[in-house]
């Protein structure tokens, strides 16, 4: 059987991938009467005192909503709140046996900004963080604001900054591969959408001087004239030199490629005309931007993908699950920059000098041991932040 | 240690009485690429075919959202939606471990009727059915109605159906054991509530003629000059005698009190006043209408309440499990009066005329054979109603 109808037969056998369980067996009227009525009355009038409370007898400080509107699923698209179902319980699942955290699908009926975040809000007692899924740009960005503004408990959305720490993490790791410094580098992302506008971001974080994004227009430049709104602050603050043309133009020189968009975009001539020792992190799945022997024989150096059946497979299941369990562990209020950068520089450290080359810049997304790294960088930085 | 600390405690130390657990390990690759991508797209797709698919490859139809905004829990009135979350658990817990239903608590941080009916409308792609809980009378009748119009899931006020399920159970039994007919008794319900209107209404659908409903100015009647507006349907239906006046006067010569309002109501001269082989249904908790030895000494044959330590507990944990459990097994889009008569009915079969007597016309809560007749007569009536 192949992986699609295997993929459909394990889905129909299962009905759904979560099951939502009791911590207690009910056996016993005294239990009854202990996590029911009427002695659930007493954690109830202690959280209406003191609303702190909540996390202290329920299961709040350990859940995450996976809140999605299905606009931009997988490679598919606006499939709607239904289809994306199995994605969000997939999301769970991983949160789950990863992280050990709890975590729910919420699926909305609507793609209109105020009604996504006034019904995440109009939940939010419930649930100790907000992780927003496969929500099409540009009103990611605004929902994630908003509901940032408006909430105080994490918010984070992956397709932003889960795809930013662990791009960020191969990035690290490959630049001690050909030795570069991030400051020198000149990087090209191709991809001004949620990922390639958080991928920005997060490099610049990190001390990156000189990147240009690129979508499929061309380089963004900061001329008002030309550029879409959304697109804006981040013409605002990249794109350095000012340079302008399509991709194959803008290509010329780069140390770095990152690919966070279509697949089959770069050819091997593209990589010939890149610096040496380039680096490409070709992102777009399960077509990557070039495949990785093509990169080769232009002379790419380090080459990364999101695919599992080649070296260096940088997936998102290396940051999400130990970001929630460290904001979680600490109970901090939101997810910062700082705690971005620190995920990233975790999950690249779970890859020890010695074991470091072309071909091994990023741990397994199985290797359950990158989650406490990661909540514990993330745990260490509030309590820094906090001094 | 009493009752009140250890609930705190089991409370504390379980930090939530609910878990999320995935149905797989995920061990090897090949489970990520099967449950998460590329495998996931693979339902996806049929379901953004066919919208149906969603039941066939997800767990939308074995999960409720159980959806309250905090404003009437327990005796405790309205809370808010943070403290009411214990309960909500409790109530997921219960689903589980009786139906073996999934159940999320979805707690709304609003009292409008139109943040609640869109929130609920909004997250429903997900859930395969909606039980409200502790929302405050009269918005959950529009809740509950408006609910009922948008979704074509079923839609549960568990505080008015489920209690009018039980009540109904136990009334059916207690007729039995002093030879009385539903047609033909004197029935005082106290509380115009969400409990008592609905309890009304499935009497009177189970062929009750004269019910007479009592708030805490006394008779319901069908007068507008001084009736509130969410009575007026209740007053029209009931008191057919047009009897005024307060519960002290109306209870002279009924043949069956419910109690659905405060504890401590009901005096021993009251019981007294009633006619041979009074039934008292007094479900106030923690304190009864009346307690059951004072109605004893007063002349009452059958006395029920929703206390454990007392015979005849009447609790609505003998009905919603089966109930969703039924409706999610036949798919049914919506929980209809027929099933709500038969769901009582099965409740009652459940002690046979040998076992029949004053001090047993209700199984127990913790009866877990319960779920399956309830579940079965839901699928049979909705069988039925098709053919």
């Amino acid at each position: 059987m192949d992986l699609k109808e295997e993929a459909l037969e394990i889905h129909e056998k299962a009905k759904g991938k979560l099951s939502i369980n009791s911590k207690f067996k009910v056996k016993e009227r005294r239990y009854l009467s202990l996590l029911y009525t009427p002695g659930v009355a007493e954690p109830c009038k202690v959280i209406a005192q003191d609303k702190s409370a909540v996390y202290k007898y329920t299961g709040k400080g350990n859940l995450v909503a996976v809140v999605t509107d299905g606009s931009a699923v997988l490679g598919l698209g606006d499939i709607g709140p239904e289809a994306s179902l199995p994605v969000m319980e997939g999301k769970a699942l991983l949160f789950k046996e990863f992280g050990g955290v709890d975590a729910m699908p919420i699926c909305i009926d609507s793609k209109e900004v105020e009604d996504i975040v006034k019904t995440t809000v109009l939940i939010s007692p419930g649930f100790g963080g907000i992780n927003l899924e496969d929500i099409s740009a540009p009103r990611c960005f605004e929902i994630e604001r908003q509901l940032k503004e408006k909430l105080d408990i994490p918010v984070f959305h992956d397709d932003q900054h889960g795809t930013a720490i662990v791009v960020h993490a191969a990035l690290i790791n490959a630049l001690k591969v050909v030795c570069k410094q991030i400051q020198e580098v000149k990087i090209v992302i191709n991809g001004g959408g949620a990922a390639g506008t958080a991928v920005t971001n997060q490099l610049i974080n990190a001390g990156a001087k000189n990147i240009i994004v690129c979508d499929k227009n061309g380089a963004l430049l900061d001329e008002p004239s030309f550029i879409a709104t959304h697109h804006e602050e981040l013409a605002s603050r990249t794109n350095p030199n000012r340079e302008s043309g399509p991709l194959s133009q803008i290509i010329m020189g780069a140390d770095v490629f990152i690919g966070v968009s279509k697949g089959n975009l770069v050819s091997q001539e593209m990589v010939v005309a890149m610096n040496k020792d380039a680096i490409i992190l070709a992102m777009a799945n399960p077509t990557p931007e070039i495949m990785p022997d093509i990169a080769k024989a232009g002379g790419a150096r380090v080459i990364a993908t999101g695919r599992s059946d080649f070296p260096n497979q940088v997936n998102n299941l290396l940051a999400f699950p130990g970001i929630f369990k460290g904001v979680f562990k600490c109970k901090a209020p939101q997810i910062t920059t700082e705690m971005k950068l620190a995920a990233a520089n975790a999950i690249a450290s779970m890859i020890p000098g010695e074991a470091l080359n072309e071909e091994n810049i990023i741990p397994s997304p199985l290797n359950k041991e990158v989650v406490d790294v990661v909540a514990n960088a993330i745990e260490e930085t509030y309590e820094n932040s906090n001094c």
